[in-house]
């Protein structure tokens, strides 16, 4: 398919592990640079937020071969759990067809990635920091401090993998005509813990992806394998509830008694894990263009950091790759076509994720938490049950499907205004499931 | 006012050697840092736009008892020069009370400053780097190459003047919570030049600013004391009409002789210089914080690169220095303060600049030729002229008033939505100076 090359890629990452599996694949001497430990020996940092793989991921793990392996260390969640003060708990299917997400830890998934990756014949390069790079060459200087001396490394292809803060990418935004925005969220988060059960069973459902909505904080809560759950809070970093504002033990457990009753007993350690933990923030970054002539190209985070709220991240970030192998399997050695084709369809699609990321905050810390958004949910999966072919939720469009992230906008937005127009109707809570308001969606979505 | 401290300015250009005039003044001990040779002594790059002093840019000057040494170099243009196909010429005036905007070249008038900024005492570090930065102390690391031995040396206070690219605020970008974005246009520029006569008189009128618009692309000049014209040519990089496409000397006469037939006679180096002069960009960044603590602060491009189309860039980033000072008549060695309030005002403004200049390349390039973008402002005029009180246009507002630039851009957004609907009144053109549209006018800018 391709002339073999020597191809360095930067970030031993989820992103930059499963494209050297890619790679290596392909017949190239691929090796991994990162300026960290191996992750396989160190503790996690109480930084993390739970991966959830959808679609998207799962057709990227499989396509290599490698997808039962994950699936092992992966817990299907179908539905919302939607915690509330008075501690009621309601439910709310994820897919129209019942579909789940998969739960899994960003640490133990990127552990399993790298064993698989030196089974190909990857190499990696741990504790390797990247200082510079000559987007011409390409090359890498790697050495141990900024002041010391650095070896300059040359290879055939440079792939940047290495997140938010991409090294590669940084070095790219000097150039002419780059465009690169980062926006920070004035929101921040915390992990949290509910432990398992003496017994290694989980205190709350498993099969659930839980939530605590408060519009401007929500606190969610992820299964993982060993019965634990990772809980993050979400909360602004000032203002009136805030990290800022919330600074002792007392207001921590009066804020959590009002809000989250029910996670009292959930979370024996919340004063420890609290003011232990680091308060993380969220950035969405965004750049074009994502390749350097035939040289060097960015995926995953390098390339769109994007909010949590949509749990697409990481699905977006091995999406790149499949589009990346997509391209290398139809123009083979005109690199120039596979990097100019790849940005071409992935940028406009990163964008649109990262929108619907956006705005996806709003939906799990508010709407989930109301009543007419549930109700236009049932309207929706009325409709869809009885017209498939003219209605797809966002959601499911966005998680459980192959169609372009860009359609998923464009249709989302559409059928937002369906929606706004049906909920003003007189009486919709009433009549929402009458052949009256499905035949008015009918014509609403006519072509 | 102040304890004396020593100050580091980074940047030799306009905003930095102004500033640093300001703060010696103040009675601190002032050193500025500019990697290039003294500008005193170097040729120019050919990609400077000239530019236009306006009232803003003005006071900075005069309130330090400057502006008439600057003056003695400017042209005043009270009106724009409109250039058509047919080598007609139509005029508009800027100010409705008259005013002119001063044409001045940049390294002419970058050249004074520093001369009357030595006679303050400002100290200048030409030809040193700064590699890196240590917001904390503050200090900055210079050498003369990145991988040689850098000196560290220590600040009271550190102000980032040193442009669209700015080092310090490189190294503040590295920060959390830090909000960059920089976006270039898919249009560059070109210099070009119109000599003076024999007798160093002016080829075309000296008072105008000149502009030959044609949407996609225009070509403006602005008069230099010499007698000479600073031509700039605004095109797309890419596409049918475009430096990419117009590649040839034949190319090159014909796009001439079609578009800007009367520049014929005018651009005599047309060949060389458009082959020999280097394409540039225009970029617009965005940032936020400007400052750190009590210790670092950005001024002029290095907080807010804007696109040259309002002429507000250097006024802009003067204007950024009248606020620090107002700050520190105020706050005193309460730097804290200084420098939040500074930040808390000049943001939301350069924000808004930023906007204005983004959205006039239409209006220069586009609807100065246009019949009806004509008459609006006839009418316009006259409205101002009956009430004074009730009708500022945009362009006096930012361009001769000091009113703040958020304030310009909501009332111009009001304006905007007055005279589209006075522009949709049926024989418009027929009665627009009627006693009937004055009064419609003066209904729709009621409170």
């Amino acid at each position: 398919m391709q002339k073999s090359s020597h191809i360095a890629v930067a970030g031993a990452g989820l992103v930059g592990t499963l494209l050297a599996i890619y790679l290596k694949k392909i017949g190239h001497k691929v090796q991994v640079f990162d300026k960290s430990e191996d992750i396989r020996k160190i503790e996690f940092s109480g930084k993390s937020i739970n991966l959830a793989i959808s679609t998207r991921g799962w057709k990227t793990l499989d396509d290599i071969g490698i997808g039962d392996r994950i699936r092992e260390l992966a817990i299907p969640m179908n539905k919302r759990a939607i915690h509330k003060p008075d501690r009621s708990v309601t439910h709310q299917r994820y897919g129209i067809n019942g579909e789940s997400i998969y739960s899994i830890s960003r640490g133990g998934l990127n552990r399993v990635m790298v064993d698989i990756a030196e089974e190909f014949g990857v190499e990696f390069k741990f504790e390797h920091k990247i200082w510079d790079i000559d987007l011409s060459k390409p090359s890498l200087f790697v050495g141990e401090s900024e002041r010391g001396d650095w070896e300059e490394v040359q290879f055939g292809k440079i792939f940047g993998a290495d997140g938010a803060f991409s090294k590669i990418r940084a070095r790219m935004q000097k150039q002419n005509r780059f465009n690169y925005s980062q926006y920070f969220l004035p929101l921040g988060y915390k992990e949290l813990r509910i432990p398992a059960n003496a017994d290694g069973t989980h205190k709350i459902d498993k099969n659930s992806f839980h939530i605590w909505p408060h519009g401007d904080f929500m606190l969610i809560a992820l299964p993982n394998e060993d019965g634990s759950f990772t809980c993050t809070l979400f909360m602004p970093f000032e203002g009136e509830i805030s990290f800022e504002n919330i600074n002792t033990e007392e207001k921590l457990q009066k804020f959590f008694d009002t809000y989250f009753p029910d996670t009292r007993e959930l979370i024996p350690n919340l004063l420890i894990d609290y003011f232990k933990n680091p308060t993380s923030s969220l950035v969405t970054t965004k750049c074009f263009p994502w390749t350097y002539q035939d040289k060097v190209a960015l995926l995953g985070d390098a390339a769109h950091a994007m909010v949590p709220f949509y749990g697409q991240g990481m699905n977006a970030g091995f999406e790149d790759i499949t589009e990346m192998y997509r391209q290398i399997k139809k123009y083979g050695d005109d690199w120039l076509a596979v990097f100019q084709n790849y940005e071409a369809i992935r940028q406009p699609n990163a964008e649109a994720i990262s929108e619907l990321s956006f705005r996806n905050f709003v939906e799990m810390s508010t709407k989930t938490a109301d009543e007419m958004f549930l109700l236009q949910k049932k309207i929706e999966a009325k409709f869809t049950t009885l017209y498939p072919d003219r209605w797809l939720p966002l959601y499911d469009r966005v998680t459980f499907s192959l169609r372009p992230y860009t359609e998923a906008l464009a249709i989302g937005d559409m059928q937002r205004n369906v929606m706004n127009e049906i909920m003003a109707i007189p009486d919709i809570k009433q009549k929402w499931d009458t052949e009256e308001i499905m035949q008015k969606m009918y014509q609403l979505t006519e072509k």
